[in-house]
Parts: structure tokens; C-alpha cells; sequence
């Protein structure tokens, strides 16, 4: 079922191990621990232990590193023969790219005396930055070898420093739960590769790009652990106080009104009212993205509310008309259908954090506008402006997406990477060693299946007996 | 496999359309930020950033999320054809029982001028009462639409801050982990509800009422995320300090001796002392529902592991002798047995929760007493009176739950609803899209059946080679 | 399938039973709330509410608690009929452990007048020390009795205090992620037992001791939690401040590294490069064993990633060469291969915490020596010299958990326990009720068996118009 391009015995171990060596020397020269985690130069000052920044960042950090490992791996595992891979790939390129990530992000966020300064802070960033290529991933999923994936990353990791640096240092935009850095960036930059590496012939294995029963059910425990840790992921990096706390809610309530317009346009899209699965999985999510930018500004609940209802409107829609046409038409193969989860509802959260920065006083934030919008407070930029800058970094992260993605995709075509052919995607059996393949072997007193991974063996005996024999 | 009455088309739309944009609208009227989430109140005062209240509840906060959407979810995944359902119906309930339990608790709990202050109490509040909610799901399981569910969460989450606001508010009863108010009503409001919507035909459905080996490890799942966080549940809205670390540590300890005497009494039980897996995902939760109402008292770890130890000996002894005899003599026809892990621990809990009401005094708890129990410490109520009070309450409660459960049961009948019909109760085909059902069918080459979800095929060339033909 | 000696009926309620009321009567006479969890001694003192320990370990405790049960329990379901069992069996001796290692560590850590204090830091030392007995679980996976699994707790913890006490409190030894206490002890005496209980006809159960693609996909689950709270873990109960900081993020980058070595070596020593799920689901932990006793110290990012990517190497080449060996020539038969995951890595660990050790000076540390060397801070012991007990520490942990190990196996080969025959190990339904079990049972009109613990029911009708008949 395997052939020679597609053998990973010496090509996923040299990269793997060139790339883990560059990081450990890069590492060892550019890195150093932080104030809060350095034992000399946090014991230099005369602070009490509890005001360490650990206490009021690693629980928001851990939710996030659930939701990477555990949502964004299992939220893919819905196809029926792709599991390994879904939850294998997603392990190996996050563990790659949250040490790269460190560095790139370490790099542009600024260094100290050339040193890059790391604690939990930089540790969620890192983790935030591996959301943005796990999205994309979720694009090319089943289409691709575990090396391809990794070039990917590494790419992909240094294009969003790149971008996130422009947005939140360059232009002074707002956007802690990554509408637009993470979610955008993600989906877009996913959807131009999928675009370049299209493959004409991918129906030759269309039936195995649909779920079975039990992988829906381990793709429901990605899709709850995204939804109920989406609140910490919105508000992981805000400032502290009350932004973290209010940031959290707002995500709350945007998440639960979502789930209620998934579910009712589920239903109202499907012929006989049957809710389907895929939109309960996905489009439910839409809350979270859609108030990623929005969600430390005061929304309010009631507009946080407004803002997943209609996230999950537009997710639902997306799911059901749109994928299909940006198929045909357009020929991108959107295995996971980011665009409907990450891109649009992105876009929508993008839109509704310029328009509510362009409206924000004074007197609605108090003195609390300088930590949402510090050169607003300061004086140095009208809200409107804010408003607008905001805007522009929509389309800045668009065009940086949209490029990189073009040029990533060209360089992920080079056969060498070991591509699955057409024939053989979304199948686990091509790079793991998997119990039983969906081959029949016909032997002669008995016979060996296997259906979705599980193998079945039928002797003679158990047909003898039968009545009709 | 359907028929009109079941089709969810335009009935679930409308109903989720109506009620989100109800909660919208209230929301907008009614709802403001509390103290600790508005940017300017937040700023107004001189406290420093890292006193916000999310910093000591949001950790609970996330504990108790995940119990109501992974542990709840998940542990009714336990029958074989309803894993979608359960999970499903869940995640669509919870998100709409916490929006509008905002809004009742918000009302019973004391208005602002006129106006709902919420935070992250509030969303553990919120997610309490929807605790209650899930219960009786527990009990109605596999034989109601998801529009009945919604309509019942609606009524329920009502009458539950109505029993809340008569015993936190008016009696001064003591129930931080809510033996009395989640577990008590849930139960007791569930199992009138599935009393009143008797099937007597459900038997027809008997051979979907029963797991499979992999649906059993995915309810572990929903088990063991209980069982771990029942601890935070039980103190997420304690007082600060010692109150919130003992309540986690008794429950704990409770929990543990509990998981003992369930495993002894499950092996004791059954003829040939194999363990059920029925016991083991239910009573070993006991615990913690019998620790809901003295957890946060001076229980002693002692204390909480004879409750925990009594509790999974009487869960166990339920779901043996006691189901059983409550379909067939009382008609209570209860999928998940919620009166043996919710009901009668919950009463447990109310009991033992009233007796060290009773027993406690100034010598014990020193000035802690101001914070388990005030009215005592300022002399307004003996301890021996308090004790009372508590078991006016568990009356209370369970009168509350059985009247509304009875009225709720009855305005659930209405066939408008699309409960399904008692042949395909127990089956997620009837409102979601399923890859393959239980059908054969046979075509002119192969033959296509389901189990378990799972899709097999069998053609014509599998048959040929054998020896027998 | 079972015979009288592996009924449990009578002899798991006794023994449950007994454990739990002496447990009961124990904790009823030595157990106390320790300050931070009494009410009365806690408001005794002016300190505010929010200073209580629970706001700076209870995260962390949470995070070890899902390790404990979720992760250790769902990374042994690999096997395609022993999920029950891994998840059941670990359940249930992790309940006991917790509470009788609770009493043992606070024996030896010191009583107060006669009392053991308890608080949130004693119940993570004592989930630690269950960790160490679910190592030892899975050696002896599938091959013992819940009996026999309650009696090497009841030794082992003992045990493992003992060494506990002798390393921290009597060395002066450092292992806050206990990469000897925890890891080496419980890998070498698991190791050890299965050594006494070796079985030479357990190949006669070979064909269970295999994963199914579903297992492979629970036992991901197991250990993506494990991999995501291993930081927890580390730094659970180290000092508060940079301390705790500093472990988390060394164990971070220690995994990440380690996963990417991990991978590559699947990829390198299988002959189709094809990867292998033992070694993701195992391999890739090897980074936070290692990082568990340098952890807390300055090992910098950069030694903490060459740590981890060289526990990887180590533990896949262990799986893929020293396993079979040890199996074949030393006749231990290691279930889960915890020598490769936890012995190994443990002992790598001990080595790169006693150079870490060897080589602390204040110029590093400053004032933050006291919290991670106090002894050395103080001027009472060179660094040279703790280097030197650190190692020592080592070799007195092989010592007892070899030793023990050897005295307990033998206790455990009593045939009283109820040991499953070696026909049927691997296999849930000796000790569990199973919907169905592996059997064929062929009735008059139609055959029912059953794979994977899926019961499939084939009947006549489903053949006759089959075109062959």
C-alpha cells in the first residue's frame, strides 16, 4: 500500500533531527529565562513569591495547551481511518512548532541585550502560534506526509511572527484571542496551500473521507474541550484584572448563543431536519473566533451574544453551501472546512472589534482604557483611528496569508516530502503501522476483514451450522 | 425511520431562534457587567489588578465546566445507538439552561437598580443550575426530542432558582456543593417528569438500552472527569480560604472511600462477582453528591469518608434492587438511574449536612464560623436551629422539584414536541444524520448492514472462495 | 471463562472493605486539617483569605489528579480487551493508594503532637505516590487480580514512603517531579513483581495482548494528558515563585524535544518507516520522567530540550530492542514496557539532576539557592557533595524497589488472590461483566459473535437472498 516516495524510514528521521538540533543550538544561544523564572534575577527584587506571574497565567496557559493538543487533535479525528494521523501529526508538528514559535516570536517581540526572555507568557504565545498551523493543517488534513506538515510549520510559524508583529507592534492593533493573528491567518494561509497542492483525482478516496460512528465521538471530545476552554483561550494574554475576567465571559456567552443558532440552522439545512454532525463539531466554535478580537473590549454580553449567533449562522451556511462551491469552482479541497470555522466567522470577528474599538470612550472604559487601548488613553490616537487601524490589519493579515500560503504551497509540492498519492489519503495505514488495513484476505477455511480498523476474522465453521448451508 | 412528527425542520429552528433571541433581548435590557468585570468600576478603585475575583474562582470555574459539558456529556454516551444524542443534547441544553439561568438567578439573587451584575460567580451559579438540568436529562434519556429537552430546561432552571432563592436567601440554608439544590430537585424533578411521560411499550426498544464495550469507555471518560473534579464543584462558590480548600479536601477523601464501597458492593452483588460497569461509572460518584451540603463544614476528612463510603453502598444497592422496582411497580422508567447516584445521595448529603449543622460551634470553627455559618456566628440562630432549617430545606426541595416535575411532565406530552414513538426510542438516527443505521440492505451483489454505528460491507466475491459454496 | 479461584464475589468486598474501614479508623485517630484548611486555626491568624495555599497549588493538583486517573488509566487501554480493566482497575487502586499513602507520607513527614496535618500540598504528595504504584500497575498489566493490585499498593506505598523519607528528609535529597521516588522506584519494583509472577505460558494469551485501532485512539487520550500536565506534575510541590515557574517551563520544552526524537526514531527503526503507536503513546512522556528531578533546578530551556530529546532516544530504542530481550533472557514480562517510559528515563533523570547539582553556585542562583538547595545555601554541604547524594539517592531507590519488588511478588503469587489463568489474561471479561465476550455462539436460525467487544447478531434472512444461495 506503501511506496518508495512515501517511505518515511529515513526522510522524517533527518528532518526531525535537523530541525530538533538547530532548535537546541539556537536554543542555548538565544534564550534565556525571564525575570519570573530565573531564580537569581526574581529573588533580586523584594516581591512576595505569590505575585509571581505563574499564578495568574498558567491556568489560562494550560487550558490553552488542552485545547491545541487535545481539542484541535481530536476535533480532527472524525475521519474514519485518519485517527492516528489526526491526533499523531497534530502532536509531532505543535511539538515542533511551539519551540520554533519561542524563537521567531522571541525575535520580533523584542530581545534583551540579544537574548530572547522566556516564561509563561512567551509559553502561550508559542501555543497560540501553533493554533494558527494546526488550523491550516485541518485544511491540507489527510492530503499530506508528517514532512510536509513540518516544512509547513516552519514556515508558516516565521510568516505569522512576521504578521503579528506588524498588527500588534507596528500598527498598535488589539487582537488577544487572535481573530485575526491566529484564526484568519490560520485559515487563510491553509486554504491557498490546499489551493496549490489540489488534486484532481482525490474522489479515488472519497470514501474514506467521511466519518463512522465512533470517530465522531472522539471528534466531540476535541470539539468540548475547544468550546469550554475557549473562554481562558480569548483572555490568556490580557492584561490582568479585570480585561482577563471580562474577556472570559464575553466568550462564555458568545459560545452558548452560538451553539443554539448551530444547532438551529443544522436543522433547518438538512432536508429531514437531521442535525449533522459536522456543523455540531464545528460551526458551534464560531462563538470563540468571532469574539477573539472583541472579546477584552466592552461588548457587553448582550453584543457577545449577537456576535456567536451570528458566527454560528454564517459557520452553519458556509458548511452547507459554500464548501461545496469553493470545491468546484475554485478548487480548494478544505478537508476540515476552516474557512467556515477559522476564516469567515475570523473576518466577522476582525469587523466587530474595529467597529467596537471605533466606538470606545472614556466613559465607558475609565481609567481602564489604558489597558485596552493604551494609545487611545494616552491621547495619542482617536478611537475612530483605532477603529480603522484595526480594520487595515484585517486586510494586512489577508494579504500575508494569502501569499504565504501561495508560495508555502509551491515549495510543499516538491515530490521529495512524500506526498500521499491520490489513491491513498485520508488513510492512517500509509505512515502508521496500523492492526488491520481494509483489505479482505481470502484465506482457505476462513476469511479476514477489517472495517474501520477493527479486524474480523470469519472461519468456516461459523457458517456450516447455518440452516441455509 | 422517522416519520413527520419527529422531523425537527422547522420546529427546532423556531424554538432555538425564539428562545436565543428572548435571552438576547433580556440580556440587553437587564444584564451589566459586575464589579470585577467592568472596565471602569474595576479601575475606580485602588485595588490592585491581581485581586480580581477570577483569579480565586475561574480555575473552579473551568473544573465545573468540564464536569457539565465532558462529564455529564460523556457519561451518558454509555448506551450503544445515543452517543450523539447524549453529547449532543447535552452541549444544546447546557448552553441555553446557563444563558437563562443567568437571567432567573440574576432576578432571585437581588437586582442592582434594576439590572443583573454577573461575573464569574454568576457563570459558576449558572453552570450549577444546569447541573440540575442534566440530571433530569439523566432520567428522561433516549425517549425525548431536543425540543422537549429545551422546554423542560426552561421550566426547570425556573423552579430551581426559585427552591435556590427560598433556601440560600429566605431560609439561610447552608448548600455549597447543592445536595439539595442541583442533586436532590434534579433528580427528584426528572424522575417525575419520566413518571409522567410513562412508556409502556418502551421494551420495544429494549435492545438499544444497553452498551457496548466502546461506549462504556467512552462514558469512563464522563466518570472519571466527575469523579476528579467533584472536588472543585463542591467549593467552587465557598467562602474564600480555608472554606474553599477544605470542601475540596473532604470531598476528595469522601470520593475516594466511596470508589471502595462501590467496587466491594458492585462484586458483592452479582452472582458471579464480576464487577458492572453500571456501578462503577455511577456510584463511585456518590461521594461527592453526599458531600455537597457538609463538605464546606468541619466534616473532618473522617467524616466525609464515612458519608463517601455510605453513599457508594446505597448508590450501588439503588441501581440492584431498587430501579427495578421503581419501573415496574412505580412506572419510573429511569435511563441513567439518577435517583441512585443524584437522589438518594443528594438526600444523604441533605441529612448528614443538617446534623453537622446542628453539632457546630464556636469552639470548632472559631471566627471561621462567620463564613460557614453567619447567622449562628452573629447569635441570630442557634446551631441546633440551623440544623433544622437544613431539613426543612431537603422538604422543601424535594416538594418543589415533585410538583414541578409533575406540571413540566404533563405540558411535555404535548405530541407537538416530537417525542419519538417507543420502537425507536434510545436511537440517535431519529434526530441526526448517522452514517449508517441498524437496517440491512440487501442489494442484487452485496449486502450493506450496521453495527454499532459502523457501516459494513459485504459483497458477492466475500462469500464465493469459501470452501462451502 | 472464569473458574471458582478468580470469582471475586466474596474475596474483592472483604478486602475493600477491610482497607476502607482501617483506613477509616486510622484517619479517624491520626488525621487532621492542617492551617490553611481548619477554620478555626486559619482565621486565627491576620492573614487575608486569598494567601491560603490552595490559590497556588489546588491548579496544580488538579492537573496531577487528571494525570493519576485519566492519564495513567486511559493510556493502558491499548489493549483491545482490557479498557475495563486499565481504566476500572486503576480507578480503583489509585482510590486507595491516595488515602493510604496519605497516612503513610504523613507518618514519616512529620506528625504534629501525634496528628497528621492535611492540606492541598498532602494531597498531591499523595496522588504522587499512587503514580508511583500505576507504574507498577502497568508491568504487571493484565496479568493480576484487583486483589492482588490492592496488596502491591498496600507495600508498595508503605515502601515508597520509606524511600520518600530517606531521600527528602533524611539526604537531603531534591526530586520535586520525582524522577527517582516516583519514577525509577515504581518502574523497577513493578519490574521486579513481574519478574516473581513470570508466566511461561502467557503466549497462550498473545493474541489479546495487542491494541485494536479504537484502543490505540483511548490510549492517545491517556497520554496527551499526561504529556499537557507533566509541567503540573514537575512542579506541583516545588517552592512558590520562580520555582514553580521554572520547572513548568523546563518540563515543557523537555517533552517538546522529546516528542521530536521520538518520532524520528519510530520512523528509524521500523523497516517500512511506518510509525509506531507504542512508541508515540509512550516515548514522548520520556521527557517529562527525565526533566523530573533537574526540573526545578537552572537547567536553562536549552538543557532541558537536549534532556528530553535524549529521553526519547533512549526510550524507543528500549521498546524496539532491550523489551524483547528482557522478556526472553531476564523473563520480564513488562505489559506497558514502563522500563522503557519510567525506569530509563527516571535513571537518566536522577544522573541529570546530580550533575545539575554538582555544578549549582550562587553566581547562578543568587538568593534563589535557599529555595532549590538550601542545605548548600546555608554553607552546609558543597555543591559537589549534593551532586554526590543525589546520586547516591539513586542507587538507595534501586535498592529498595528491587528489593521490594522481590518480596512483594512473592507475596503476591499466593493463589488465594485469585490470579487470572494464563489462558485468559489480556482480558476484561474474567473480572468484568462484558456484553459480549469473544465466543461464537451458533443458534438454530441465526449466529451471534462478537469482535472487539462488539456483539454482532448475523441471522438467516441476512444470507438467504444472497445471489450464491
Amino acid at each position: 500500500m506503501t511506496d518508495s516516495s512515501t517511505n518515511m524510514r529515513l526522510k522524517l528521521p533527518i528532518v526531525c533531527f535537523i530541525l530538533e538540533i538547530i532548535l537546541i543550538i539556537l536554543f542555548g544561544v538565544l534564550v534565556e529565562y525571564d525575570h519570573d523564572t530565573d531564580a537569581r534575577d526574581f529573588h533580586n527584587m523584594s516581591h512576595h513569591d505569590y505575585e509571581n506571574d505563574f499564578y495568574y497565567r498558567y491556568p489560562s496557559f494550560q487550558d490553552v495547551h488542552v485545547m491545541i493538543f487535545i481539542g484541535f487533535g481530536f476535533l480532527m479525528t472524525f475521519l474514519q481511518r485518519y485517527g492516528f494521523s489526526s491526533v499523531g501529526f497534530n502532536f509531532l508538528i505543535a511539538a515542533f512548532s511551539l519551540q520554533w514559535a519561542t524563537l521567531m516570536q522571541g525575535f520580533f517581540h523584542g530581545m534583551h541585550g540579544g537574548k530572547i526572555h522566556i516564561g509563561v507568557e512567551s509559553m502561550i504565545n508559542a501555543d497560540f502560534c501553533t493554533g494558527s498551523v494546526l488550523i491550516s493543517f485541518g485544511a491540507v488534513l489527510g492530503k499530506t506526509s508528517p514532512i510536509q506538515l513540518l516544512i509547513m510549520a516552519m514556515f508558516e510559524v516565521t510568516l505569522f511572527s512576521v504578521n503579528e508583529y506588524i498588527l500588534l507592534s507596528v500598527l498598535g492593533t488589539k487582537d488577544a484571542g487572535g481573530s485575526m493573528t491566529i484564526h484568519t491567518f490560520g485559515a487563510y494561509f491553509g486554504l491557498m496551500v490546499t489551493r496549490v497542492l489540489y488534486r484532481p483525482n482525490l474522489d479515488k478516496s472519497k470514501h474514506r473521507n467521511s466519518s463512522v460512528y465512533h470517530s465522531d465521538l472522539f471528534a466531540m471530545i476535541g470539539t468540548i474541550y475547544l468550546w469550554m476552554f475557549w473562554p481562558s483561550f480569548n483572555s490568556a494574554v490580557t492584561a490582568h484584572g479585570d480585561d482577563q475576567h471580562r474577556t472570559a465571559m464575553n466568550t462564555y456567552y458568545s459560545l452558548a448563543a452560538c451553539t443554539m443558532s448551530s444547532y438551529a440552522m443544522s436543522a433547518l439545512t438538512a432536508h429531514d431536519g437531521k442535525l449533522d454532525m459536522v456543523h455540531i463539531q464545528n460551526a458551534a466554535l464560531a462563538g470563540g473566533v468571532a469574539a477573539g478580537t472583541a472579546g477584552e473590549m466592552m461588548l457587553t454580553p448582550f453584543g457577545s451574544m449577537i456576535v456567536g449567533f451570528l458566527a454560528g449562522i454564517i459557520s452553519v451556511l458556509g458548511y452547507k453551501y459554500l464548501t461545496p462551491v469553493l470545491e468546484e469552482k475554485l478548487k480548494i479541497q478544505d478537508t476540515c472546512g476552516v474557512n467556515n470555522l477559522h476564516g469567515m466567522p475570523g473576518i466577522l470577528g476582525a469587523i466587530v472589534g474595529a467597529v467596537t474599538a471605533a466606538v470606545a470612550t472614556k466613559d465607558v472604559y475609565g481609567e481602564g482604557l489604558h489597558d485596552v487601548f493604551p494609545l487611545v488613553a494616552e491621547g495619542k490616537r482617536e478611537a475612530s483611528v483605532q477603529g480603522g487601524i484595526q480594520a487595515v490589519s484585517l486586510a494586512v493579515t489577508l494579504g500575508i496569508a494569502l501569499i504565504g500560503g501561495l508560495i508555502v504551497g509551491f515549495i510543499l509540492k516538491l515530490p521529495v516530502f512524500g506526498a500521499p498519492p491520490d489513491t491513498i489519503c485520508f488513510e492512517d495505514n500509509i505512515y502508521w503501522e496500523v492492526t488491520c488495513t481494509e483489505d479482505v484476505h481470502l484465506k482457505r477455511k476462513y476469511a479476514i476483514f477489517c472495517y474501520s480498523g477493527v479486524r474480523v476474522e470469519l472461519n468456516k465453521s461459523f457458517y456450516f451450522p447455518f440452516p441455509f448451508q
